[in-house]
C-alpha cells in the first residue's frame, strides 16, 4: 500500500501540475475543508428519510421519493434535472409471522426475502431440516429435504470492508432455490446481518430468470421456488438451541409477500453542466429506493445526500467544471438493479461519454480508503487526487477499483471508475433491517463522505484527458 | 471506597477466625474458583428461555415457568421444594400499531406500557403535543393537553450502574395519569432504554391504586388514565424531527391491551435445609416471570439461573450450611411485585427468620462492586466476604446496600441485605424489549456472577451470628 502511493506521488511531482493550475487546486482544497463542516449532505439525508421515509420500488414512498428527489435537485439549484422511465414487476410484501410450534412453542421475528412468494394464507407448516451452510443444503441428498422446510444457520462476519456480506449471502441468495429443487416446502435462514437484534435482515432472493440478450424478465414460480423469509439472529439461535434438543422441530409461517404486476418508477437525474464538453459526463449517485422496513438512512439516502452534496457544493463554490457532473438517484436497485439495467438500455449509444463513475452505496460512516480502476495514463490524476485526500484520513490503496451495483452495467461496458470505501464495520448491522434510520448518520460523519467526494469529483470533471475505457476486462 | 476496604481488612485481621474455621474458607474458596468456569447458572437459564420463553404474569408462559421450575429444583436436587399462591390482576397486550399520519406518513413501533388500558378497536388519532420532560407535562397548563397525544421525548442515559433509569422512567409511571388529569386523550413517550433499535421497551406504569393497609388492589378506570405506549427511541427521533417541521403532527395508535380478571400464579421456592438452625433464612433468587416480549434471558432467567446454581454448587460442594438457604423464584414482579407482597403477607410472622437476602435482577455481566447492610457488630463478616471477592474482581463499597425490587418488602420490615452489582453499562439496550434474549448471556460472565453469590451465601448461611434487624430505618 506504501509502495503504491509512493510511486503514485513521484509521478505526481512530475505530471500533475499538468493537469490543473494550481488556483483550482487550491479552490478545491478550500472546498474540502470547507465540507468537513457542512451540513448539506446531512440534510438532504434528514429531509428523503423524514419526509419520505421506506420507499421500496413499486410502493407509495417511491413515487413520493421521485416527486422529492425532483424538489430537490431544483431547490438545489442544478442545471437540469430529469427523470427516465423504468419499468418493473412490483412485488409488495404482506403480513409476516412465525412459530415454533413443537417441541416448544415460540413467536418468531421473520421478514420475507424480496422475491418471495407467498405460503398458504393459513402458513406453511412443517418439519425444520437444519443445515450450517448453503453448500451444505445444495450438496444434501434430496430425500432429507423433501417435505420439509429448510434452515440455514451459518452467521455472517464482521469485517471493516463488509466482505463477511458476500461469504454470507448465497444462503440468501439461493435458499429458496435449491429447496424447490430438492423437494422441500419452505426455506427460511438466519438473517444476513451482524447484529443480535430480533430484526430480520430482508434482500433480495432469487426469483426471476433474467435474459441477458434480451433484457427479458421472468418471474420464477411456485415449484420452482418456495416461500423464503430471514429470521432473525437471536431467533436463529433460540431454534439451533431447540434443535439441539434433538426432537422434531415443526414449524409455521405466514408470508404475504407476492408479485403484482408491473411498475414504472423513475430514475432521477440532476446535472451540473460542463462548461467545455458538456456531453462527457462524470456520473455518480446513490439509489433512491430503499427496503421497506425502514426510512433507509444507510442504504441508501446518505449515498443520494452526499452526491447531491458533492455537485452542488462544487457549484456554489463557482467551480465550473470542464466536463459535466451527472448525479443520477437510481431506481429500484434493492429489488433487481432495475434503475441501472434501464439506464444502460437508454444510454447504450453514449456510454463512452461516461468518463468516469462511481455510487455511495454503503452508508456515511467514514472514509478510510479509495481505489481507482483508471488506464496508466490517467494515475498521475489520481495521485493528485490521493494528495488531497491523504490529509483527510483516505489512503490509496490500488488500481482496483469496483463500485456500487447500480454503475456495474456501466462498469461492464468498460467505464473507469473510483471506490470511495467507507469502514464497513458496523453497517450490516443496519442493514436491509427496521433500524435503518435517520439516528445512526453522524453529521461529522458524513461530511468527511462528501468532502473525498468532492476531491474526486472535481479532479475527474475537470481533468481533459479520459480515464481509460474498456478497462473492465482488463481487471 | 479504599479506605473502607482498608478498615473492613483491618477489623478482619482481629475478628474473621472466630466466625469460620480455616477448613470452611478453604472449602468456599475452592468452590468460587470452580465456579468461574460452572456453567450450571448458564444451562439454568438457557433452559429456561429455551424450554418455557416468555412468561408474562398471569399469561401460559407463566404456567409453563411454575411448571418448568419445580421440575428444575427438584433436578437440581434441593432439599424442599414447594409453590405458594400468587394472586393479582391479570393484564394481556393485544394488537400494537402507531402511525404518523400527516403531516409526512409513517409506520411507528409501539409497545403498551404494563397496566395500559386499550384504545378504540380502530385507533385512536389525534395531534401530539411534545413534551421534552415528564416535569414540563406535569406543569404544562391543562388547555394545551386537552383533546390531545401527548408525547415525552427525554432519553435515558447511560452508566455503568444503571442510574439513568431511575432518572427518567418516571415519563413511563406517570405519563398516562397526568396527561388524563389534564384532559388529554393518550400518552406516547420515548422508550426508557439506551439502545437505537427499532424495539420499543415496555415496563409498568401506575395503573392501578394500592391501598398499603389492605393490601387491596383498585383498577385505574378510564378517565383516569389514558392508554399508553413507548414509541421506540428511532421513532422517537423521527418524530422529533418531523415535529421540527412547525406543522400540526397528527398521530395514530391502537392498543389492545387490557385488564383480564384475576389470576393465580406461584412463588416458586426451593431450599438447602440448615444443619442447625432450618428455620433461620438466607433468603436469594430472581423472579420467575418476564415480559412478554421476549425470553427474558437478562430480566430475569439469569437472576433464576444464578441464584439456584448457587444454592445447587454449595450442596454438591458438600458445604452443610448452618441456616437454610432459600431460593424464591418470584412470581409477577414486572406488572406490580405482586409474588413479593404476597410472600410477605404469608410469612408476616417469621420475617425475623430472614437473616440476611437479596436479589439477582440486573442481568449477568460481570459484579464489579458489593454493598452491605448488616449490623456493626456483622462487618467482620462481611470484611471476610471481600477477601474472598476481591481477587475476581468484586470490590467493597459500603454498608448502605440497597437490593432487587422483590427483597423490598422484606427489607422494609428490617432485614439485611447485600448488593452484588452488576455491571449495567449495556443492560438497559435490552431491558423489557423483543432483543432480551439468550445470546446476550456470556458463559464466563454468568459463572462469575455465580462465583461471586457463592461466597456471599456461603458464609452468610455459615455465620453464626445475625446480621442485624430493623436496618431500614436507620439508612
Amino acid at each position: 500500500m506504501f509502495k503504491v502511493l509512493v510511486l503514485l506521488l513521484s509521478i505526481n511531482t512530475l505530471y500533475a501540475q499538468e493537469f490543473f493550475d494550481a488556483d483550482f487546486i487550491k479552490k478545491v482544497t478550500t472546498l474540502r475543508d470547507k465540507a468537513l463542516t457542512d451540513s448539506t449532505a446531512y440534510d438532504i439525508t434528514e429531509s428523503l428519510t423524514t419526509e419520505v421515509g421506506p420507499r421500496l420500488g413499486g410502493s407509495k414512498g417511491d413515487a413520493r421519493a421521485v416527486k422529492w428527489a425532483v424538489a430537490k435537485f431544483n431547490e438545489l439549484g442544478f442545471d437540469k434535472v430529469w427523470t427516465e422511465p423504468v419499468t418493473f414487476p412490483k412485488w409488495v410484501r404482506g403480513v409476516e409471522t412465525a412459530q415454533i410450534i413443537a417441541p416448544f412453542p415460540h413467536e418468531i421475528k421473520i421478514t420475507a426475502l424480496g422475491g418471495s412468494l407467498s405460503t398458504p394464507k393459513r402458513g406453511l407448516k412443517g418439519e425444520i431440516v437444519h443445515f450450517k451452510t448453503i453448500e451444505d443444503l445444495k450438496n444434501a441428498d434430496a430425500s432429507l429435504v423433501k417435505g420439509k422446510i429448510t434452515f440455514i444457520s451459518n452467521r455472517m462476519e464482521r469485517y471493516k470492508n463488509g466482505k463477511g456480506y458476500g461469504m454470507a449471502n448465497g444462503a440468501r441468495y439461493m435458499a429458496a432455490k435449491y429447496t424447490a429443487d430438492k423437494g422441500g416446502i419452505g426455506a427460511i435462514i438466519r438473517s444476513i446481518g451482524t447484529d443480535s437484534n430480533r430484526d430480520p435482515h430482508t434482500g433480495g432472493m432469487k426469483s426471476v430468470n433474467f435474459n441477458q440478450e434480451t433484457g427479458e424478465i421472468t418471474l420464477l414460480k411456485k415449484g420452482e421456488v418456495v416461500p423464503a423469509g430471514a429470521i432473525s439472529n437471536p431467533d436463529a439461535d433460540l431454534l439451533v438451541n431447540v434443535l439441539k434438543r434433538g426432537k422434531p422441530v415443526i414449524f409455521k409461517y405466514t408470508l404475504g409477500s407476492h408479485w403484482d404486476g408491473q411498475y414504472t418508477s423513475q430514475n432521477v437525474i440532476g446535472e451540473i453542466t460542463g462548461r467545455e464538453k458538456p456531453e462527457e459526463v462524470v456520473i455518480i449517485g446513490g439509489h433512491l429506493d430503499s427496503w421497506d422496513l425502514a426510512t433507509g438512512a444507510i442504504d441508501d439516502a446518505s449515498g443520494c445526500g452526499i452526491t447531491m452534496a458533492v455537485a452542488k457544493l462544487i457549484k456554489d463554490a463557482g467551480i465550473k467544471p470542464y466536463r459535466t457532473i451527472r448525479v443520477v438517484l437510481w431506481a429500484n436497485e434493492e429489488n433487481g438493479l432495475h434503475g441501472a439495467r434501464a439506464y444502460g438500455k437508454a444510454h447504450v449509444d453514449e456510454l463512452n461519454k461516461h468518463i468516469i463513475g462511481a455510487e455511495s452505496d454503503f452508508g456515511a460512516s467514514p472514509i478510510y480508503q479509495f481505489k481507482s480502476n483508471v488506464s496508466d495514463q490517467a494515475l498521475p490524476v489520481i495521485a493528485q487526487m490521493a494528495e488531497l485526500l491523504t490529509p483527510i484520513g483516505v489512503t490509496y490503496v490500488g488500481n482496483n477499483a469496483r463500485s456500487g451495483a447500480d454503475i456495474s452495467p456501466l462498469l461492464k461496458a468498460g467505464m473507469a471508475t473510483m471506490q470511495l470505501s467507507q469502514d464497513g464495520t458496523n453497517y450490516f448491522d443496519l442493514h436491509h433491517t427496521q433500524d435503518d434510520t435517520m439516528d445512526k448518520i453522524v453529521p461529522e460523519e458524513i461530511a468527511q463522505n462528501t468532502a473525498a467526494w468532492i476531491v474526486f469529483v472535481a479532479l475527474a470533471a475537470e481533468y481533459k484527458g479520459d480515464f481509460g475505457f474498456d478497462l473492465y476486462k482488463k481487471q
